[in-house]
């Protein structure tokens, strides 16, 4: 069940503008789906898109609100409650990626069912899953893997899909995180999913499909991480993926959130993560490296990106700053 | 929170001595346990243990009637329903590790209630966990793993528990399924647990400890096993095992209802395992192999074992047939 576009993106009172950055994201990578935006006041974030009521927003074809906005703890804020309830008797559908859902707001969920509007949140399944079978299916697949949690994995997943299509390839993300769902219209909060079913929800999103269609999986975590790695171990699994991308953050000083954890090396990373996805695609093979190299100087990203070619034989590039071109010429 | 014992074990309608291997599995662990058996008309199994109605093991002292039966489906039967609001009534608290609650069935939730009786259904976890931290903590841990699902991992961690009492040693089953928190009275039932909380769940199940005190856990599914590996590497970290313990069952030819899958190699998934295992206590070793030889004469169990045992420098036993003294004599 997709969320319907176009979107208005509610940026709420956002405290800074990292607050809206769900909503940043959106506007990014889709902004022919975002009609405007709507800030309360003292609203500290501004995307540069049309500022617009509710009216002005549903006059302009708008289906959905997303919340595009968190603040601290990440729930439901009390100062968005007669704006998301005006939105839904005026016949948007709410979108949220919150900790806690808007289904369980009992006025919210009461208009939605009286209105008969939906309320998505993707940071909660809303489906269970089979066990994953492992049969091999159709169809191409891409999966972003990484040596950390949050090193440009979602980025270099829409970067390959905008990308592919630009080239005329069938590209499809397949989102595995809140604002990735956010961003795609669907997906599944993987890292939600009951343990038993990781690989079986990735193996249900990306279902067989055309033998030149591709869907770019969005990766989660890391093998090496200490708290997460069952899921991306159950994400390889299930995505019986014919080309891996690695993603890295070279000033990272320890795995995140995990002071005594240091990052691992790239070629350790990429054995690992080949040994793993070949279980259930033994032509799996690593096609390029997206650096994250945002928080160093560019005289010494640029020599790092060409270290890590020369070591590893495969495409590096700095994703924002240069683009994939050179990933995707890898695929050929 | 642990289910109280003793156990009556209630065998209901089993329709053949399988049905009622739960039962089987709490009588040979825990006999002392177990005050009696409680049959249903028609029931095809015995345990060889008293038979009772609830008023004679509530008389013995029982605290708790276990469901030690699973009929088609693993579903509370319609048939049991007269027994189970009884026992409530009669000041049992009620156990099970069947797919469907006992707690979601209207007329025992509200006797439960009524009476003040608790329904323990150990599938299912009753509490959130925190995700994994990774974090160095005082005590022992062996974890057992395995070439495959069902290839005697609570099995071994029972016969180590029970050895290491016997020596005198500090020892406690950590369990991860329903057969075995049954068994401990105790426990999470792992793969029902949300994913990102896989190795948080662990830690909590074997905290810090006295520094000669070990943690029997047992392991789930293999990192080989398409469907289930997410769980079994969340076990591995939130583990940190000191030791390891591979079990194994030389007669199966695919992984288990996985018939495209061959089982790997014990080397293969010796190393994988130490690898994974090594991220959060670079201290793991393994120290002993389980094999199943069940299904195998006794002349080719034999050889094989002591093939195991040369070609990986390993002690190497059937653990129902051998018991597990010579992977004990290899931890000291």
């Amino acid at each position: 069940m997709a969320i319907q576009h176009p979107y208005l993106l509610f940026l709420g009172d956002a405290g800074d503008p990292l607050a809206a950055k769900t909503a940043q994201g959106i506007a990014h990578w889709r902004p022919e789906w975002c009609v405007g935006q709507l800030r309360l006041e003292g609203c500290k974030a501004d995307l540069g898109l049309t500022d617009m009521t509710l009216e002005d927003a549903a006059a302009a074809g708008a289906k959905t609100l997303v919340v595009g906005v968190a603040n601290r703890g990440g729930v439901i804020s009390e100062a968005w409650m007669g704006l998301l309830e005006s939105a839904l008797i005026l016949g948007f559908d709410l979108a949220a990626g919150l900790h806690n859902r808007l289904a369980d707001v009992p006025s919210l969920a009461a208009i939605a069912a009286q209105h008969n509007r939906r309320l998505f949140d993707v940071r909660h399944p809303n489906r269970s899953f089979e066990v994953g079978n492992g049969r091999k299916r159709s169809g191409k697949r891409l999966l972003t893997v990484g040596t950390d949690c949050s090193v440009g994995k979602m980025y270099t997943s829409l970067a390959l899909e905008r990308e592919m299509r630009a080239r005329g390839m069938k590209a499809e993300l397949r989102a595995t995180g809140q604002t990735g769902i956010l961003i795609a219209g669907s997906g599944i909060s993987v890292d939600a999913v009951v343990a038993d079913f990781i690989s079986g929800a990735i193996e249900w999103l990306s279902p067989a499909n055309e033998p030149d269609h591709w869907d770019l999986i969005e990766g989660q975590g890391s093998l090496f991480h200490a708290s997460f790695a069952g899921v991306s171990l159950g994400l390889l699994h299930g995505a019986q993926a014919d080309a891996l991308v690695l993603c890295h953050e070279p000033t990272r000083r320890h795995m995140r959130g995990l002071p005594e954890y240091p990052v691992p090396e790239l070629t350790v990373c990429i054995e690992a993560n080949l040994a793993a996805a070949r279980l259930t695609n033994p032509a799996a093979r690593f096609v390029g490296v997206s650096v994250n190299t945002s928080h160093m100087a560019a005289d010494e990203a640029e020599p790092l990106l060409r270290h890590i070619e020369r070591h590893l034989n495969l495409p590096a590039v700095d994703a924002f700053k240069d683009g994939v071109a050179p990933i995707l010429d890898r695929l050929d």
